[in-house]
């Protein structure tokens, strides 16, 4: 066998396997509930719809599906996408500004390669995603979270601390904010904080980057601008994905961006994977411009609506004192602060003996500082489950305590 | 508009747009014939198969089709590869030392990131293949390629330059190697080198990456044993992909290595795009067990193997005196050498005014040190553009000597 560990390159002692892969392990033991995971609900994906699509664009356009694309994307598709912005997102954007991905990971990954290095920070909402977190890892920069509450990021912390970096001498060339129905809490950006947030990203240079996964999962309440939406000078990096709302199988996301930010992912994208998946772009291109998409929508909205409302009740029902959530209005995950001194960590072997799994809070921080809290997917288990689930958790929560 | 440049990592001074894509641009003018892509011929497509094929995965097993996978890739598409390696290319493993990539570019990507840094160097073949490049370089380490002949690298040259490196202290985490119908000179290596390759490597504890994307298209000559099936002790990571033997549009593609080196890959694939297009992985891996692609690729190489002879034909009968080529025993490109003067670069205008395309031999050598050398690609086009084609670019090369 040869030895590897003085072959790697330094970035890799910085890459580890994701937590919740590790986590949810234990979850597949049978008789586990699982809220750990983030998966859509298969019983959402349009099967038959795409059937038909998926002929359809074999038939008509095989050669061309099966064939490789330039690396910007299928046109068809970044059309469709264009259009899609600038009616539901409020964007004043064209084809050009928009980059197809393979996945929004990849926009991740391609985000830190161009602007992460020993020497920069990127500022993250504190908790964050847990695979932006592996994605900028390797790219060997800092990674500092900035707190939130019910209204999202906490900017006027943000703005301190972008003082004190500035007389520190740290470099923020970006601030990474899921700013609708945030993984993991579940909390929106309200509209004073997203003006504040491009205030401060503008004063002191930075880009921001809003991915937006979530955004048209909305179940209560009313839509906000999007950070991009509100863009005034090309600042925002806006990333979505057809995962929530089609089939995340289909490893098909976007970045829109303005024309030269735009050209740098494209340029890193070509040395990464040349292009994306030409005949999953033309599904989608397909499922957009024939409104399966749209028709489609309701039916998830439907469903993970009624999930978010049960897992509420019973938390409501079931929760021993002391425990909070937050309470999303879209999406699919909300947020349990257990009492102080309940570390989900230590408390997760009880929980698996219970037969329930989540996911540690710690994990969704960069430096792993809050030990009392979780998060919970509500879309992807059944009414069942959810309610026992719920229960399970409550009883782990009072034994532990 | 944001000044992006100030915020941009150093390594984005080494990502830059693929040459033959600005090349390329100019072979889009109508009436340019163009030998310069590297696209498969899409009539090689089995579009009919795969429209019966996929109707069949999304209607039985859609649901997980259309979901994200694990990063490893679907398990019966691990196995149906593993088989394929082991029958046609005579390697020891199982499915657990496959991993499904993005396409092979994505295997490229990954390499680079987990073996490639400042004070480390990589070894290509002089020329190589211009993406490896393009993947290598955003890693910083040093890119240095070693000459080839008609039996492919030249082994002793690789040991001396290797033997002179340990000497200056530079490292050498591995040795990038295309043995069979090389991208972009069409040499197969022979077995004595690669006998003599994995040697050297071992001597130095190099890896050896074996890229091998046309070893399935021989249209002459007989098999040579892969590096990875004469590998004695995990060194070698070999690439494959159904980019040439299905259809490129699918970007599927797998790595094979030991598992400590399959792990990594595996960790560094997950924070870059999660999982490979799911529905594409299980089309594929019917498209395998089906039967569909080996009986399809008969029939592309009876389609290549013509075309190869018709553009050795006549290269045979119209090129000046002075040029020479290489005589590819499968794979889709010849390396063309122009007399000594004659630089292809300079030469280009003239080409494209001809109604010609090629991509200049410059651009992969990473030192760019070779000037009079092209690449031409013979699978793409139609017989007429190769009649008509290396008549003009005779013409063009005895113009401009």
């Amino acid at each position: 066998m040869v030895d590897i560990s003085r072959l790697l390159s330094r970035r890799t002692g910085r890459m580890k396997a994701s937590e919740i892969r590790e986590l949810l392990k234990y979850a597949s033991v049978p008789g586990v509930i699982s809220f750990g995971g983030g998966l859509p609900n298969p019983e959402t994906f349009p099967v038959d719809g795409l059937v038909e699509i998926t002929e359809k664009v074999l038939r008509e356009r095989g050669k061309s599906a099966l064939q490789y694309g330039t690396t910007e994307g299928v046109d068809s598709l970044r059309d469709a996408i264009a259009r899609r912005m600038r009616d539901k997102k409020g964007m004043d954007i064209t084809k050009d500004n928009v980059i197809i991905m393979s996945g929004s990971q990849q926009a991740l990954d391609l985000l830190g390669k161009l602007f992460l290095e020993p020497g920069k920070t990127a500022i993250v909402e504190a908790p964050t995603y847990l695979a932006a977190l592996s994605a900028f890892r390797p790219y060997e920069g800092e990674i500092i979270g900035v707190e939130m509450d019910e209204n999202g990021l906490k900017t006027d912390i943000l703005e301190e601390k972008m003082k004190k970096f500035r007389n520190e001498g740290k470099f923020v060339p970006f601030i990474y904010t899921i700013p609708t129905f945030q993984n993991p809490s579940g909390v929106t950006m309200s509209l004073d904080r997203r003006k504040h947030l491009l205030e401060i990203a503008e004063d002191f240079g930075a880009l921001v980057i809003e991915d937006d996964p979530y955004g048209e999962l909305r179940y209560s309440g009313e839509d906000i601008p999007t950070l991009k939406s509100l863009d005034r000078d090309g600042r925002v990096i806006y990333f979505g994905t057809v995962s929530k709302i089609l089939a995340p199988g289909l490893r098909t996301g976007w970045v829109i961006a303005d024309k030269e930010i735009a050209w740098k992912f494209v340029i890193a994208k070509q040395a990464t994977d040349l292009c994306t998946n030409t005949l999953s772009q033309h599904i989608i291109a397909e499922a957009f411009d024939s409104g399966l998409v749209d028709s489609h929508i309701p039916e998830i909205r439907k469903m993970y609506s009624h999930k978010r409302d049960l897992m509420l009740d019973m938390l409501e029902d079931k929760m021993p004192e002391g425990t909070t959530w937050t309470k999303p209005e879209g999406g699919m995950f909300l947020w349990v602060w257990t009492p102080e001194g309940v570390d989900t960590m230590k408390m997760f072997p009880k929980a698996i003996e219970n037969g329930i799994a989540y996911v540690v809070g710690e994990a969704f921080y960069p430096d792993r500082s809050v030990k009392n809290a979780m998060r919970l997917n509500f879309t992807y288990s059944s009414d069942e489950e959810i309610k026992e689930g719920v229960g399970r958790l409550a009883k782990t929560i009072r034994e532990f305590m």
